[in-house]
């Protein structure tokens, strides 16, 4: 049998602290989807394509790793691809304990499907999709925060 | 001199948690109301009406409960109902961050009226009002989380 | 039926905060049972006697609360005495996450009865037992932080 | 070297919990500048003309406040403005969790500048901007938690 | 090259929410080493020995899990057993902090090991050693909180 | 008059994050006073002497930094040195959290006096006085986390 993992998100947008997790816990599945998010709801800052082409651009020298768009229910989809596992990663306690919700709701929802976590490195710690939209909207250089040969701008 | 609670929410849509919560503390107080924020600001899922009948439909067989729209601050209307208790359940940490906070700006603001809280129960820990939203939103099945015979669903 | 509470603690010595709380919570119940707990395992700084005397000079005046030792679990002790409901105070979201995890316990041990929290005063958010007595310890005036009328010194 | 501290925020509107953070750490430095933070994004309740407006009012007499609104990164304007610390208050641990994610991500960007915090007073901690637009918008009186002579009502 | 991991601890004494995150985490690895601390520092409320063997027990059936005492640092141990990955349970947010300051230690230390975690079931998360203790020292009955045919009192 | 800031402690041992804290909050202060606290009932790892030879040798070089140990409470330490702030660093929400209760505590017994914070550098996050005694009880090499040219170890 072959372990496929999730790594759900809205890569809105993808940061260093997303690869890093991914690269990480690589070593424990034959393949990992990183799943991006396409709800409309919930106002992203970056469209959905150009997210997508960031995560293929991350994670380009990687065969294992697949990054494909979903929409639905997260424990639909790693059904549907025959996931028995989702990845996150946790930076902060506030992130803790929004990940452990969901996890809770998601196992509610889907028994059959465990969630894991890894904790961001240390420097990875303040860098989350949303400061970086933060420094976006702000004219600030976000390049130190982001996968290497992104360029994230405001004006995209 | 009657025992009367308060219990405020915004219910958007009631979940077992809710209802759970009202059961258990029930024994304290001769009436419970159950108050349902009419705010038009927060943008709720369900429409008011919507939402006061699923809390009559819950509530049905108890004749000490109570349900009651209502808008203004909360402190007011426990005034109002002589009501000198609010009753809150908690989930999590970060619940109990947001209800004590609550909590102590409607003392400073009535200081007659005391709140008391109960914890969920840990079969209820993962329910929330917004993530049956979330569960509904994406064409989940969220009845194992809501009372039972209501029926919640996005086309509603 | 009359309404029988539990407010179970160690009063190392009792603070202001342990006060008030029974104060606030009193009105919804025919009688509230302070519970001094009396295992001999925790290493107090004050002796049971001790304890003892203080919490009954500080509820004096009130005729509904009753100060007594107990050993064994709470829930037993509850049960015993026909309390349906234990009370305790939250100072802060350590306290929180203690009392909660006591709560869900007491709640696997003793489904029937129920645990009721209150939030201490936002004056007495710093006063703890502990603190209480790391001041005596030092040498400080813990006079402001302890009920009326007692005093407690580290030559007692 | 002259010392200077940049106190950032939206003031939306000033409370008596900013006031007070002010006053505290004042001695500290030759010149603290209340920047107010006018990036149009955030949605504010009042306008920035408005807000500048009651911070002044509130400084008025202490001429080592200096009030002005920027726009772009906070570490930005600190080094034009020659400050090396920035000033932060904190009133719950939900608050903690946020200022330090901030002030993480803004010494990656600005190395040389430190972020100093202070608790604000328990009488202020339930005292926040949204608690009082909250209590605004629902006809409630905040007088109580705004500095003195500062009249804030919804209908400005 | 096979998936070994370390699932570190006291196990004073096991629970089933140690036997939960085992068992789930299992299928991500050849083999998973429940590795029990011997330090004599800690005071442990059961021995070595007992604590060994009820582990022994609890996982007598699955033969990819290994039960092997330890002393010194667990990254060292590790190293020796040639364990990428350490495994750890989560039951609250408390946990969480402690959880991560080891484990961001574990990393200091040894940077080739990674450290996951899992949530406990809802059911488990009341369920710790340190209270399952308590409630032998109290004379309650702990089988409901322990793996199924280990039996734990304090005349052990 | 002369800014005077009292960093208290017990130093068990010094850590690079405590020394990192000091030299980044000092441009603030005329004085700072690394206060050793050398009350006998905590129980330390190492003596008070050789706790201070660390600390002096720590700040050798900063004629502004001056090292004491004290007994007693701190308030009364910085009236006696007429020190108007205490300086704290928080590594965690633990942190935070404890913290937060020691500085209100102070405040209700001296409210001259302010307490402010700095948080860690995020490569001295996972680095506190106990977990090096940790690393040192192991046998580990703990010179990664203390001051440069400072060996500690069991022996001593």
């Amino acid at each position: 049998m072959s372990h496929i993992a999730v790594f759900p998100g809205s890569f809105d947008p993808v940061t260093k602290g997303h690869e890093s997790v991914v690269r990480r816990v690589l070593p424990l599945f034959d393949k990992i989807i990183v799943a991006l998010g396409s709800n409309s709801a919930k106002g992203n800052m970056f469209p959905l394509e150009k997210r997508k082409q960031w995560l293929e651009q991350t994670f380009a020298g990687i065969s294992q790793v697949q990054v494909e768009a979903y929409s639905g229910l997260t424990v639909d989809f790693c059904r549907q691809k025959g996931a028995k596992y989702i990845v996150r990663g946790i930076r902060t306690p506030g992130d803790y304990e929004y990940e452990s919700n969901v996890a809770l709701m998601n196992r509610a929802m889907g028994p059959e499907i465990e969630t894991i976590f890894m904790l961001t490195l240390p420097e990875h710690t303040a860098i989350s999709s949303s400061i970086v939209r933060d420094i976006v909207q702000h004219g600030g250089d976000a390049s130190p925060f982001i996968p290497k040969g992104i360029h994230v701008s405001s004006g995209k």
